[in-house]
């Protein structure tokens, strides 16, 4: 059953100890470009660069001792491996990460800063997930899934809670859509804690299943997504998707060259390092502003890990 | 006469409706880096970047109804040109900019976007300031020095003043060195506001003629600076130099690859952008960590006006 509002307050109490609540940002520049007041809820700022580790977290508190014991596994090339490796890290527990062969050089020094042991495998989502599960029966270890699993989304769902703790008249919320786990979240916290605000999913034309499947009713995965938006190219999951049928109120698609030019805004006027999938909301808002001109805005720059040697500027 | 108490509490005041406080940022790794509690005050998220914006708006609030009829100008091909811009255009007077004809078409871009006038001129400092003397006979508006005035002076001790008030027990403050007029602020805030506070400037070992006049207790200028932290290559005024001589602790110089490993460990760790100059003061608290461990400290990020094409990472 997806989370209740009693369990979303109960997951914040939870999470408390270990993430950061992060601050929120804001710009005249980035503001009069968009024609509304935007608040930028700065995950780049979480530990880990994103917040993928406050689900991560959720999802290990949540263990029992006999789980805790015999350790986690996920499979991540990306933010969602770091976070499970610190949050492992943090509760002494093993993280045992499959991680494509391919995957950069400073994703893997960090999973093994984090002290988490790697497993390589061919860069193939069936590779990856074959070798989680070898791992899994091998070791009797927990898998962890960085997005379709209730505890990962409640634990999410505490990035809007601060928000709106902290500005409670916020009238629409962006975020980006990729596996839908920071979305669903966001989308019941909004729902359960808010005030009327619509929840605005944003993703790439090149990666647009999230859309496909909205507009459709039915669940399409993403065969070839081909986008620099890496953190958005996996697909809604059976637990994510019917939470953003039911609680959110629309999904903006935008072009590559929008998710750089936001990027590079927000680089530039915010003095802030957000990854391409961060900028994808307020190239949505950019995209739409007509429509949402004179609102208070929530975006969730969802993280800031980027290779500083390789820059789409 | 160097500003007092009294009149940096009324600059604080006067300034307060027209320039950001802004945030206290901290890292873990940066902590566990430096071996010390390392408070970030942030002015790279000051209006137009960088804590110019203080002492140029406090410039312009301190002229009388002549001299603002008459305005302004300076001569700068950094963060000062924009400050003074931007401060220009918030009270409705003239500012003419005298720019060398190769500055960064960003900043140029950023100076017209303000609404100010640009002489361009070669790229000289005997150019900048021939040119800037004929301007103000030509059209009686007042010359605006970036650093070398007390008003100035004043302006940016504000910063040190609101990490103060955030931070009492802050044991020591690093800041860069330049042409003195922060570090100068800086020191005369902790020692009038803070409890026995150490005031360490930081100087690339490329631009040290703040060190070597620090040393000798005779103001020498640079001549050739040879360093990526284009904001440090001017040299102390009389009104900025005996001010440190009284209130600085010591001055620290680091190389040129130690500037951009702290720049790349701020970026990549903190997720924010910092320019060249903001990353000395971090780069010499680890190249002399071992005195300062354990120890609170309070870091001065000056500003984060890069040019996103020409990065040194």
């Amino acid at each position: 059953m997806k989370p209740t509002a009693g369990e979303l307050k109960a997951t914040a109490q939870r999470l408390a100890p270990y993430v950061y609540k992060t601050p929120v940002l804001s710009s005249r520049w980035l503001n009069e470009m968009a024609g509304a007041t935007v608040f930028f809820k700065c995950e780049n700022f979480q530990r880990t660069g994103a917040f993928k580790m406050r689900g991560a977290t959720h999802a290990i508190l949540k263990l029992n001792d006999a789980q805790k014991a015999k350790g986690v596994a996920t499979h991540s090339s990306g933010n969602f491996a770091q976070a499970v490796a610190l949050a492992a890290k943090i509760f002494g527990i093993k993280a045992r990460i499959v991680m494509p062969r391919n995957a950069p050089e400073v994703k893997k020094a960090a999973v093994l800063g984090y002290g988490a042991e790697i497993t390589y495998c061919a860069p193939t989502l069936v590779a990856r997930e074959l070798t989680l599960e070898k791992i899994v029966a091998e070791f009797g270890c927990t898998p962890l899934h960085p997005y379709n699993d209730y505890d990962v989304i409640a634990g999410q769902g505490t990035t809007v809670m601060e928000l709106l703790e902290e500005l409670p008249d916020i009238e629409a919320i962006f975020c980006p859509v990729g596996g839908g786990g920071l979305i669903s979240g966001a989308a019941l916290a909004a729902h359960y804690f808010g005030h009327g605000i619509s929840v605005v999913g944003a993703e790439p034309f090149g990666a647009d299943d999230a859309w496909q499947s909205f507009c459709t009713g039915k669940r399409v995965s993403q065969l070839n997504p081909n986008t620099i938006a890496d953190g958005l190219r996996t697909s809604p999951g059976d637990k994510t998707f019917p939470i953003i049928q039911q609680y959110v109120s629309e999904i903006i698609r935008v072009r590559e060259s929008e998710i750089i030019g936001a990027m590079r805004l927000i680089w530039e006027r915010m003095k802030i390092i957000v990854e391409p999938s961060a900028a994808v909301p307020y190239a949505a808002l950019l995209r739409e502003k007509e429509r949402f001109s004179g609102k208070k805005i929530g975006m969730i720059i969802s993280g800031g890990n980027v290779d500083l040697k390789k820059l789409p500027f």
